[in-house]
């Protein structure tokens, strides 16, 4: 059993640790549709995937975990597009997270996600990284549209790509609406004008005045 | 005794139900600032506030309950400004919204609030209604401004309000960093591009691809 010697994420692909995250994953997806966040435990995954509860608990220590990896292993489905023009690529992505977000157990998800992350400091760090690796990788497409000349060069990628993110995490978690595609078409209009207007350059003049400045 | 005969928002000004209500919450706050809202209890709350723990169950039902009113009773105290400019106006709320979110305590606030909609529905109701009734109130702005010929008639109050607050909880809840003032400046610059490029135009004419179109 070298199981337990594996980090959560390590996978040998169509090996045992492949095969067992795999039916835990699915059993996690599917325990959210029956009962949501608040009537997950490890116990009932363990019976609806056939694998051990110790070895769950092991692995993913709690619920917080599970609903943190299976996040993870589901948006990584969600494709950055390069469509030659970063007006396009917004649109492209926009509509890729309201389709994402658009199934209710989606929402479902990241609600008991940022859930988990407000009671466990592990989950929290999990959602953050996860998050920072995303904004990395899709801000490739704005480092793009710098070099087409779209944008400014001091245009921050990541706080484009977090501007259109957050109109739909906002409509999920604070609104409390399903996401659509009127959603999506708003966000990439607007992160496109707002980039064009210079709302993400860096900026180290900012001014300062509210209790905790500067983290950027 | 007649408090257990109003509803939790129906405070007498001076009165011993809007005594209670204020010691109340002030004990939430003080125990959030201890031990955040994972280790939140009815019993620490009601030892805290020389309030009988009778009275907090019959009045506010569960800790998701009393993280929605101190909410609610927070946020109220954030001024809607009326500067005669809505670049201004959002400038000058952003800075506001900014200025109470910068305090990490704040930030736990709302972070424990989205965690108890998750878990309760009667607190996502609060927490939904709540958001709604700031929406329509700040939307005066947005109504001025269109009457001041800033923006196009078709723009959408309540869509640029949620525009303006998504970067704040996405900060929070998402990103999981401190909110600061380089993000009040970038927001209202943003929003204000964005609205004036049309992209919180009502449409009815939005394409419809996701699976939960059109809840607008």
């Amino acid at each position: 059993m070298t199981t337990a010697h594996h980090a959560p994420g390590a996978t040998r692909p169509g090996g045992r640790t492949a095969r067992t995250r795999q039916a835990v994953l699915a059993a996690v997806l599917q325990e959210l549709d029956d009962g949501g966040f608040a009537e997950l435990t490890m116990e009932k995954v363990a019976q609806r995937s056939g694998i051990h509860v110790a070895t769950l608990y092991r692995r993913w220590r709690c619920v917080e975990g599970l609903v943190c990896e299976l996040l993870t292993d589901l948006s990584a489905d969600v494709p950055l597009p390069d469509t030659g023009t970063l007006p396009e690529d917004l649109r492209v992505l926009a509509r890729s997270i309201s389709a994402f977000y658009g199934e209710a157990r989606m929402s479902r998800l990241i609600e008991a996600v940022v859930s988990a992350a407000a009671r466990d400091p592990q989950a929290a760090m999990v959602l953050r990284s996860f998050f920072d690796e995303r904004l990395v990788l899709a801000g490739q497409m704005v480092r793009r549209a710098v070099e087409r000349g779209e944008l400014p060069p001091e245009t921050d990628p990541e706080e484009v790509l977090s501007a259109l993110g957050a109109p739909f995490y906002y409509r999920i978690l604070i609104s409390r609406r399903p996401v659509d595609a009127a959603l999506a078409e708003s966000a990439a209009t607007a992160v496109w004008a707002a980039a064009r207007a210079g709302a993400y350059a860096r900026r180290a003049d900012a001014p300062s005045y509210g209790p905790s400045p500067g983290d950027a």
